[in-house]
């Protein structure tokens, strides 16, 4: 065991209580409503994080590229959603993984994607399991139920023997910019839109065994979900400053830090420099514009305590401008040239994505190490 | 040979011919002014191009990790300046790569942290070659010459002999706020900066052979490098959209772009969603609130062509939603789904992270791959 202060800084550091807890929160809220979980591992992309977000109420996970699905499935995650359109410039791989002992299904939301897929897949030989994505509220993907275009891909989906229809699903990002007193509103939507179009496929006579609910601000604040089979969410599992910011966690829910030491002093400027920059925290700006507008990333001491109204106001590629968002006069005492920080991240999927992997820490003490993956 | 077609995106596409236009014109000028460069490698990280780099009007590298330092050190590049402010905890590491063939430089920009270096070094019974950083415009960091501050530091240099003052640097990093005509000015002052305070230092008896000035767009406005040994300069390589912005180059001399493929087509909201996100592209808002606003990157063809008024406006993790800028209906026709695009980056430094490599190209045809390296 290691403290903090003697990582080698920039690096990423994970609370495993606060992590565990995420997890529990959301664990406990699917039980209470029935429903399975089935966790979308962009944001930690890692097994280890992976096993403890499949040991609650899990059956499944979500992944959001081709190499996640690759790396879990090698890790023996045995049921996986592939979560964005499949194109047919990409079936060969999905099919290599469909070859090892677990299943990966794909998705389309488009008549001419489902056209594609089904003559790439006839002419390998194969046949793509495949949920559709509906469009509920125009936010992002998705083709809406009952619209010609939907028609068009029911109709490819009906037609052709190398496309398996598995279910559909919805993504209530929304969620991200609707109030949190509205968002059970929002899940209500999103459930009845899911569960009225599976009704109406199953009537024309095709399965519907998936229906996919995706979002875990709404989720938190949904009532039901009946008729779901269930939920993807991911960012819960390490929340940050965004996430606070929208009221779907608090502050210290934040499992996700990155250790920084202070590199350079100047009270004349009322600044501290650190060495963790845009490449370390990112350059998310996700809470700007928002009341709990955090720049590019919220101060914490080594133990993970916040220093009030302390942040990273302005990064370069290798080092972070600390100042007092108030411009009340820093505490110079405590930060000292070699004084090691943690930095709360705006978004912790991005903020990630620059480390090979987490150092766990439990009441500050760094309990080991845990690897993630990076690319495509 | 292959095509930019036949790539697996999103990944990093560098046009070769384009990288060494950008490479020629800053060595060009160089040339002129008689003054030699020290390219920043934190741009490309990767050895071939740093080759590249070196072959032209070079006197050694920069680097802005330690990592960094050790990849181009192992590599063969003998001259290095780690060109962030070295502390405490990572001497032992930049005492490791000075026991190797080649050299490394630290910095120093505080009498605190000057003091603690000292000490430092003389427990481990080496010597440390610095710079002192000096602080020409209060941008970031750096000592102001003949301050309070500036003369503790110089008094600490002097007394200790695990120090060995090797010169002195700037960063005009100012430049990227500085309208293009005000540049040559600005490259003046910190010109002279640097030869006065290394002439007040040389007759205090402190050698200062190295007078390093740093900032692209404000060297190539100089006039005049009389005085100084070097110029540390190294988003030139690549270019980007910020500094298209800052008409520190064209947008056609943008060598590196990220392949993505379309797959998603909403011609009802005139969008289109590609594979290339955040975590593809980079969160970097550089162009924000400037005239040339980029939002998210420039859309291309698969060839490098732009696609007039065609940006990526939104972006998830794995996804990238393209519209027109002014709303003008898109061209469906040349953006069906598997369709490969090229996205230009508002900056190539966040860009080039997320990748392990770069495709080559010349002329739309892959020639190869070269490294990188990312981390700490």
């Amino acid at each position: 065991m290691s403290d903090v202060r003697d990582l080698s800084t920039p690096c990423a550091v994970l609370d495993l209580d606060v992590m565990q807890a995420n997890i529990d929160r959301v664990a406990d809220h699917a039980t209470r409503l029935d429903v399975h979980l089935r966790p979308h591992l962009k944001t930690p992309k890692s097994l280890p994080v992976a096993e403890r977000l499949l040991a609650r109420q899990a059956r499944g996970a979500t992944v959001s590229t081709l190499l996640e699905a690759e790396y879990f499935a090698d890790g023996g995650v045995r049921d996986l959603l592939y979560a964005n359109p499949l194109v047919p410039a990409k079936v060969e791989r999905f099919c290599a993984l469909n070859d090892g002992a677990g299943e990966v299904i794909g998705i389309t939301d488009s008549a001419a994607a489902a056209q594609a897929l089904a003559e790439r897949a006839a002419s390998l030989g194969r046949v793509l399991p495949m949920l559709v994505e509906i469009d509920v509220d125009g936010y992002r993907a998705g083709v809406r139920p009952g619209s010609e275009e939907f028609e068009a891909m029911v109709g490819t989906l009906q037609a052709s023997p190398a496309l398996e229809l598995r279910g559909i699903m919805s993504y209530a990002g929304v969620s991200y910019h609707t109030p949190p007193d509205d968002r059970a509103a929002l899940a209500e939507r999103h459930r009845k839109a899911l569960v009225d179009c599976a009704s109406a496929l199953e009537a024309r006579g095709l399965a519907c065994p998936i229906r996919s609910f995706g979002s875990t601000p709404a989720f938190m604040r949904a009532a039901s979900m009946k008729g779901i089979t269930e939920v993807r969410g991911g960012i819960y599992v390490f929340q940050d400053l965004f996430q606070a910011g929208i009221e779907a966690c608090n502050q210290s829910d934040i499992a996700l830090t990155v250790a920084t030491t202070v590199i350079g002093v100047q009270p004349s400027h009322n600044r501290v420099i650190v060495d963790a920059g845009g490449l370390a925290l990112s350059k998310d700006r996700s809470t700007q514009g928002h009341p709990f507008d955090c720049r590019f990333g919220w101060v914490c001491d080594d133990t993970g305590a916040v220093l009030p109204d302390v942040w990273v106001e302005v990064v370069h590629q290798e080092m972070g401008v600390i100042t007092h968002r108030l411009d009340a006069p820093l505490d110079f005492e405590r930060l000292k040239i070699g004084t090691v920080l943690r930095v709360q991240p705006n978004h912790a999927d991005m903020t990630a994505a620059a480390y090979e992997g987490y150092h766990l820490v439990r009441g500050g003490q760094v309990e080991g190490f845990w690897p993630r993956i990076n690319g495509w």
